[in-house]
């Protein structure tokens, strides 16, 4: 296996990564089950998480598999950051990599921001947790492990990626590693969503819902942006629910044992019906959190781990 | 000694659990004074403190039990958290649990919040740091804790609670405790600031300040919210300091040996002369603040600790 | 050596104690270099930030230096502290002394403050980290640890400060600490940006910058405040870039081997060239914010450490 620094997107990566990525992940997922989680593999190792979004569910995941991995970490975020003080992101990553921080996970509002940072600390470990609209990397392979779980496989399944893809790195990581690993990928959403550039992604485009579902065994919905429709990318919230939102009643085309991922947080009644949601057996939306925690420790453990000293 | 999952309120419990928190924080107070203040009691275990208003000293206090305990901390503000995404309690919930964090910390503005929190994470324990004006109950046990501690006993003291008990979830959880431990209760303020229900609880009320602390063993001074007065609860705060400021003075009618609590943080010079707060012989301020990590120490302990491994 | 519980300014302090810090600093600098950065020495002890002022890498800096040696860390900033709710600096530090916390970082724009903050926790150690226009002990350490490694030495060194002294906690900290280890110092800028008492300062003052870095050794660039251009400090940024900014250019006349230190976060363009600033072998920023990290633990360490425990 490739030794990498950073993880900056899915699109780079190669189909035996992406696999060596989700094994280490499951084998990681009996430590997130123990009563005692704590493993000294990543001990007098610091892991910063430097967000320039707020996001609550993916920092505390990522702070998670570090604490469980017995790493240190940091939690720096745009209000209380110097960039209140107009330090540049360049700036910002000089400093902690100076400091003697070893790994950085990064959120910011603009695409590629994670890799210009990767530029500036050339021998740390740089993990995008979401750049713009680009990618969400291990969003990606968190979902790829559900429905690994979930099916068995992920080579030769129909995966309808439902709601706005334009603005979502979710989506674009999806398509990446579910392409990488064999599926055959759906967009689904309303035209004004769907990326412009759609015919030159591995995937199919609908702008039905029930076409788009029909025989899918696997659903992930996206989370609309409620401040879209101000852009007038669709009419309204009740109008964007009644042609796209995802229930019960929608998925009665798609595969027998369908499976619903969701990134979370759920708009519930929006993109996806609340009854939905909490029905377990279909919706894998827990399940998706636990192998987030799963996921960073492995991708923490590939960039940072014991072998990586010889770095 | 039930085990619980939870510590929701001091209303539902029975003098005999109340006793052994007191107990075991009593015990635990002796690690907080250590010169090393750290025991393996929850290694591997993780809380996350989710905070709908902000605190510094309850969420620090948490913070620094758990941390005591060698468990790993997780903040979540309000300001910081999905809520700005306007994700659910619920999914805030589901979310984190599904994630693996084992103790949940909840301080909120709605009353019903914390109990409605544990309901959604039904095999982890929940604390309610604070729910709107309903109960804090970690803010009663210190307190009683520090009463007992100073006086030797609870039962059959004179107790006068004094300030805005309407709006007061610390007066509310002193009430069920000390009630339950055998004291007598009185309620001090101006009727504005007194329960409608007060004749439904195990108290008698005063609108005097002298009549309320006439012989009182203890008196607990609540922190007045300045923002009422705009509310008309008062007329204003000079008027309020001046009928309702407990001092060296207005205090000449109580027990000899009087003992003053506050929860803090005070406002000087308005419900409490500084002069007083500042008298180490009567005001045990210091005491309540070192009793609420010992206090809070024991409630983790009690929810998540040794034997919690059976449940 | 002295033992000391606070460090609040360099100015009360003796040449031997400030090499003993440099020197411990120094001998830290292998720790922080570690791959396994980790040991026990403040093990069981805890160290709370106590930010009244915004700073990510000060904070940061001292964060980490405390979790190198095993402390458990405390981040208050006054946005999320009970500072909203009108506590009062001394009721904060009562309480966080009551709560068993051992040292104190404080950040605060009065100058005075941290000095007020120790008198509140006469038995606990309170560390300066920058105080209105008063001192910020740990940089002065960490410019004094750059140019000694740089130089070999303090004594006897040209040592030209530029920019605005007269705001600056840096400049303050910088001249005690320079002067007393020898070395002659000048300060450079606008005079409305001097300090009034400059000539009871051990400095020589110079409005010129092509003067004022003649034969220096070292230039230690101070951050500008944007802000200050509204108050009339100085008539534009372009004008003070144009006269003041720092470049290889304006160096020409220094010495061959001159350092160029920076307090950061920078503003490149206006008090320093990004080209000299991203020049290693001149600017000496990356090591100074390392050494920050050792400054720090060795700061810690002198109040805090082992042989403390006889205090």
């Amino acid at each position: 296996m490739n030794r990498r620094n950073n993880l900056l997107d899915l699109q780079s990566l190669a189909a035996d990564e992406i696999t060596y990525l989700l094994d280490t992940a499951q084998s990681f997922k009996e430590i997130v089950a123990r009563p005692v989680k704590k493993v000294p593999t990543l001990r007098g190792k610091s892991v910063a998480t430097v967000f320039f979004e707020p996001s609550t569910r993916t920092r505390t995941s990522f702070e998670h598999a570090a604490k469980i991995m017995s790493a240190d970490t940091y939690g720096l975020t745009a209000t209380t950051s110097s960039a209140t003080k107009g330090e540049s992101l360049k700036d910002t990553m000089f400093t902690l990599d100076a400091m003697g921080i070893d790994a950085f996970v990064i959120r910011h509002p603009m695409s590629g921001a994670a890799a210009l940072a990767a530029r500036y600390v050339p021998r740390k470990a740089v993990i995008n947790a979401g750049d713009g609209t680009h990618e969400h990397p291990t969003q990606g392979l968190l979902d790829l492990l559900t429905i690994r779980e979930a099916k068995g496989r992920i080579d030769g399944l129909q995966v309808a990626i439902v709601g706005d893809i334009l603005h979502s790195r979710v989506a674009r990581s999806n398509i990446w590693g579910l392409h990488r690993l064999g599926a055959h990928i759906r967009l689904v959403g309303p035209s004004t969503l769907l990326p412009a550039d759609a015919d030159q992604l591995p995937v199919t485009v609908y702008t039905d819902l029930k076409a788009g579902v029909e025989g899918a065994d696997v659903v992930n919905v996206l989370r609309i942006q409620l401040e879209r429709q101000d852009a007038a990318f669709f009419p309204s919230v009740r109008e964007y629910a009644r042609l796209f939102g995802v229930s019960k009643d929608t998925l009665k085309g798609a595969a027998k044992d369908v499976a619903v991922l969701h990134p979370g947080p759920m708009n519930r009644g929006v993109e996806i019906a609340s009854s939905l949601a909490d029905d377990g057996e279909v919706a894998l939306i827990t399940n998706q959190v636990t192998n987030g925690v799963a996921v960073r420790m492995a991708v923490l453990f590939w960039l940072m781990g014991a072998s990586a000293g010889s770095k």
